[in-house]
């Protein structure tokens, strides 16, 4: 089954707010195996919204409405869904004495205006509000289901949870929903894609999203299936085939992000780490060390900004920095072995680099960047330029990089 | 001029994720007195999509779509439009050979599929990407106006600003918006509303909202009148009677956040800065230099996750360490005075704290933190604990809480 929501509410259509409440709604439908197909908002407007409602049961068979049932003028909710389906309201007085208790509990007197509150839409089954003055509203038209809820959060969730999800999985048939999630590095958004469209596009089911943020890839695999065995049996045949042809790129197949994938192996290994940046400015560090429980492995780190820092802290020669330059494979060496001896750590990675706007008066070009990491063993270094004049994003991606490459390295079996 | 947001992608129907765009195209469209009167999510289906452009086509006079615009089947933008106002796309030479060249720049060869990001519908406007691959388009269509944009964020905004607010103004009679954003630290946010709300909440014009974020707050009246001196003057009324209740809680008054203004004044006394972090763990520094052009007064900083490395790298004695421990008025001193010292900057910071979650075998509780600021003068420590067990937040509270101590330090005459 498809389903549309409607949030309702002009202040959602200013600059500062976005409505939430559909993310929990899609949630709970997406556990019914019950699909969102699109969400609207629409401001505190009757003609509009009744517009809204007629619309969406061309649709759909679901439609979940959230907000506008306040006592005021501006709620306009009720009065829309009874124009889009053409039936009367009348005034529910066992709601009314409800919402005037409500009242009387607080010492205070129901103001005139609240008894729009009490209006039901003819036919509508009422949803009792536990948690506030608003009752919500289920009705059924022509084999479609229309489900009125109010704004706030709380009152929504205690709401939809209680009263309305188990009448929907009586109407839906029940299906089991599994989710795969993998986690890809070191390839583009668009290599990504085209190595494994190939495999997913023959499947509806399980449904593919490619999600990337800054380098960082996830591809979430969800399947519906009658039974749970059928659900797991899907996702590992579709699985398996994205697995074999993508190999090592999978980071990680629970969901982990790449720093914490790093931490188990160094963990396990009983090693260490830490990191020398320049360009980065201590946005490596700070990743790997909002990781909960990091400080078993992580040292600490180095943030050689200025040239005469990367030489007293790391050891860089000087002679070095005047040949190569701050931004150069050398140097991006000698702070990884630097770092790696001063901090005393198993490992270290090391990121020079020019993050822009501009290339600041040094020889390197704006997005260039050295990453290094060195080992017990050897040291290694790679090279990248970004074209992206967007410190922010350049930045994150050099981080990304260096994760990737230590987590390659850590993958290795030796130290 | 009333207008509709349409956000594409499949993954905003998701319970992970919200289209958040809007929020950003809202703020840019106000300011042209251009209103919102309705927002959707369609996920990427060609057909779906079609139709809720022809739908909005016969809502209002402006439509922007963002998102659906990158080089797989998925994206589905450009064929839904030109489906629903039923014109043909063709191949544009110039943007083929851009997306190419963006391509060689990263030492690559462009993907066959990239060729769908070159079509263009007929008739419409070529918006440039300066910032990605995919170009957007600007579309008449008896008399109303379609725009699509990408939708990475980054790439949106510049297009946007750039590209279609010139355009846009030129559509729309002219109302002159003026802007003041004050800055504010070193309050909660529930004190700077009650000492504001009275002033503010007497005016309806100019508007005011105040957000807040991680102990950072900003206050921002937006004035729309005739003409602009109209505008600057009820400005200047309404913010003056902010200035004189907040007094210097107001950090900046030109929307500069905290790490700009301290640059500047760095820059003004020809001083430099380092920091030492233990709990915030490389974010400071990442904070500060994140700011272009910071690397001219902010030399580096330690980020000194271990003990052993408080000592080696900042000198903090051993003796000092086991008889305070890390998280200590006495180690948060001795860390900003070694940074300082060993960088050989004019000041430093140094915050030392348990972020949490648990308090990981140490005697101070989680959320508990010190931070140092260390001048030619003098050392300066301030203690705070925060109750929310949340790992990322207590972190950027605590950057916050420097920088804001930094700020005030450096208000101060002398050195």
């Amino acid at each position: 089954m498809d389903s549309e929501i409607i949030a309702v509410g002009s202040e959602m259509l200013t600059p500062e707010r976005v409505d939430t409440n559909s993310l929990f709604l899609t949630a709970q439908l997406n556990d019914l195996g019950i699909e969102v197909t699109a969400k609207h908002v629409i401001g505190d407007d009757r003609e509009r919204l009744a517009t809204a409602v007629r619309r969406a049961l061309a649709n759909v068979r679901l439609i979940i409405i959230s907000g506008g049932l306040g006592p005021t003028e501006d709620d306009v909710t009720r009065d829309a869904v009874a124009m889009a389906i053409d039936r009367r309201q009348n005034l529910h007085p066992e709601i009314l004495s409800g919402i005037e208790q409500r009242f009387r509990a607080m010492n205070r007197v129901m103001p005139e205006i609240n008894r729009r509150q009490a209006m039901v839409i003819e036919g509508a089954h009422v949803l009792a509000n536990e948690r506030g003055t608003a009752p919500g509203q289920w009705i059924e038209q022509d084999g479609r289901f229309i489900i009125i809820l109010p704004g706030p959060p709380h009152e929504l969730k205690h709401m939809f949870e209680r009263q309305c999800m188990p009448r929907l999985s009586r109407i839906v048939p029940s299906l089991a929903i599994r989710t795969l999630i993998l986690r890809i590095s070191g390839m583009s958004e668009s290599e990504l894609d085209q190595t494994i469209a190939p495999i997913y596009k023959r499947y509806e089911n399980p449904a593919t999203t490619v999600l990337a943020h800054n380098g960082d890839m996830q591809v979430h695999l969800r399947a519906r299936c009658p039974s749970a065995m059928e659900a797991e049996a899907l996702l590992a045949e579709v699985g398996s085939q994205i697995d074999a042809a993508l190999g090592d790129r999978i980071y990680s197949r629970n969901g982990d992000p790449l720093e914490v994938v790093i931490g188990h192996k160094l963990k396990q290994r009983h090693a260490t780490l830490a990191v020398a940046e320049s360009a980065t400015g201590g946005g490596l560090a700070d990743r790997i060390s909002l990781v909960p429980g990091s400080s078993e492995y992580f040292l600490g780190g180095f943030v050689t900004y200025s040239r005469r820092l990367k030489t007293e802290l790391l050891g860089v020669p000087e002679d070095l920095l005047r040949e190569f330059g701050p931004v150069s494979r050398e140097t991006a060496e000698a702070m990884a072995i630097g770092a790696r001896r001063r901090a005393g750590a198993t490992y270290s990675i090391a990121i020079t680099g020019n993050a822009g706007p501009t290339t600041d008066g040094s020889e390197s070009p704006a997005g260039a960047f050295y990453v290094a990491i060195a080992s017990p063993r050897d040291t290694q270094v790679v090279h990248r330029v970004w074209p992206a004049p967007d410190r922010v994003r350049v930045r994150a991606f050099a981080a990304q990089m260096a994760l990737d490459l230590l987590n390659r390295r850590l993958s290795q079996a030796s130290f």
